[in-house]
């Protein structure tokens, strides 16, 4: 089996464990971590939350932060968290800390160099639930979140595959990356200076065409430092009121842009998918 | 005020903040953590819950990954981090991991060149809770907790000055450091070659002669790969067994060493508190 497991921590009488594999999609070597409750065994799968974390995180933050795993332990619900890009000697590098590695942006580059490595779209909506689902006691059930640079990835992935998940979340996204500072580099960098190409992978504009509604659930902090000029939720919130999309967006007095308004918040979220996933 | 806030995120309804001083004690200057939960207030005072870290720690480790702000926040508990060492230039540095910064054990060095600066057990039970107490809107009921080298400072503080905490606990605690590897290595350093001086800093020992029988919970889990060799608990529950302390002691299987450890039960940690100090 392509899956090396590294490390092991009980935790809320269920495991997290991470694991090392050579991601075909990516061509190099990944990691990620999974948390898997005390309901799933050999007698029962569980459905599965992906969580997609921000720029400079890896599988770790969190896992090690947010506090989900009482939640998820109680509900039955399995937690997935690959890392933001490829990594090693092999991928494409940068000292930035908003491009390349620690920095994937859950979408496809077709610009070289990245274009060799960075494919995180698919790694995370496909390869990876793919290898997941074929080594795991889980359902094919998926629910989708992430923050910051993560909770984008998350809103594209509920709006181009809505047919692969039940539901989706996200803690302070970018909600309109054409539009703002980090993702206007990016994109530049991954997909090119045609300004079309970044379009379909623009939460607010591929919402405006979106074909199924998904269930998708948006929290904010009103003390986010980045909240005008990066995330810019009134985008979104804007596009799924012209269009009838049933957004729920919840903004947060005084909460900023750190994991400790995640940790605050997660519980809300995770409730709100075992309400759709039926647990 | 001798007291410069340097971060403050808003966390379960409270706010956690992070100050540096000048400590009188230790001759530098010292990094904390508060958590005041949402009752905390000009016309509410509520008690304080210090929090003592392990080798290598800053007050940053508790405050990320034990999730406790919840329960805090439930409860009406203030709960605040010191570092774990002196810090800085002026303070005696070395590069191991397991003697000077980040290493400070909670005792008073009696050994040059530690004695200039290392003098946590002061620091951390008498001027840390005095400049909390002036500060901050808390009253003067104080627990004592903390993990693995913190739960042994947590115990000492507990055994040494029972008359000024109401409840002590620690996750996988080093219970008998004059015969552990880590303990012999830092009391040799900080206190010298004489045996006998050790044993003032010794839970174990400590314990037997106890006046005052404070309530203690310790929490161990037997898949922590420290157990046998630095750990000890059963010396502490041989101790305790020995002369009718009531120690609660709770072994938990397949758990580690990790934060992952500490998340899982802390609450049950904050609950024990909570009954002893009326909450």
């Amino acid at each position: 089996m392509n899956l090396e497991n590294i490390s092991a921590n009980k935790s809320f009488g269920g495991w997290h464990r991470q694991y090392l594999h050579d991601s075909e999609t990516l061509g190099c070597r990944m990691r990620f971590a999974v948390y898997l409750p005390p309901q799933a065994g050999a007698n029962r799968r569980v459905p599965v939350l992906y969580w997609l974390s921000g720029l400079t995180c890896t599988d770790e933050n969190f896992m090690q932060k947010a506090g989900a795993q009482r939640v998820a332990a109680e509900l039955g619900l399995a937690i997935v968290a690959p890392d933001t890009s490829p990594r090693g000697a092999e991928a494409a590098d940068d000292e930035a800390f908003d491009l390349g590695q620690g920095a994937g942006f859950y979408l496809n580059a077709t610009q070289a160099p990245w274009n060799r490595h960075y494919r995180m779209y698919d790694y995370v909506s496909r390869e990876l639930p793919a290898l997941i689902e074929a080594n795991f006691p889980v359902t094919e059930q998926r629910a989708v979140a992430g923050h910051s640079m993560g909770g984008h990835g998350a809103l594209i992935c509920a709006l181009k595959r809505p047919q692969d998940y039940v539901s989706a979340s996200a803690f302070s996204p970018i909600c309109h990356p054409v539009n703002a500072p980090w993702g206007q580099k990016a994109f530049a960098a991954y997909l090119g200076e045609d300004r079309a190409a970044w379009e379909a992978w623009d939460a607010s504009l591929l919402l405006k065409h979106a074909q199924q509604q998904l269930p998708l659930r948006v929290d904010i902090g009103l003390a986010d430092s980045f909240l005008d000029v990066q995330l810019q939720p009134e985008t979104l919130e804007r596009a799924a009121r012209d269009c009838g999309y049933p957004l729920e967006l919840h903004r947060h007095a005084e909460y900023d842009h750190s994991y400790y308004f995640v940790a605050s918040l997660i519980e809300e979220q995770l409730r709100f998918h075992a309400r759709h996933l039926g647990l």
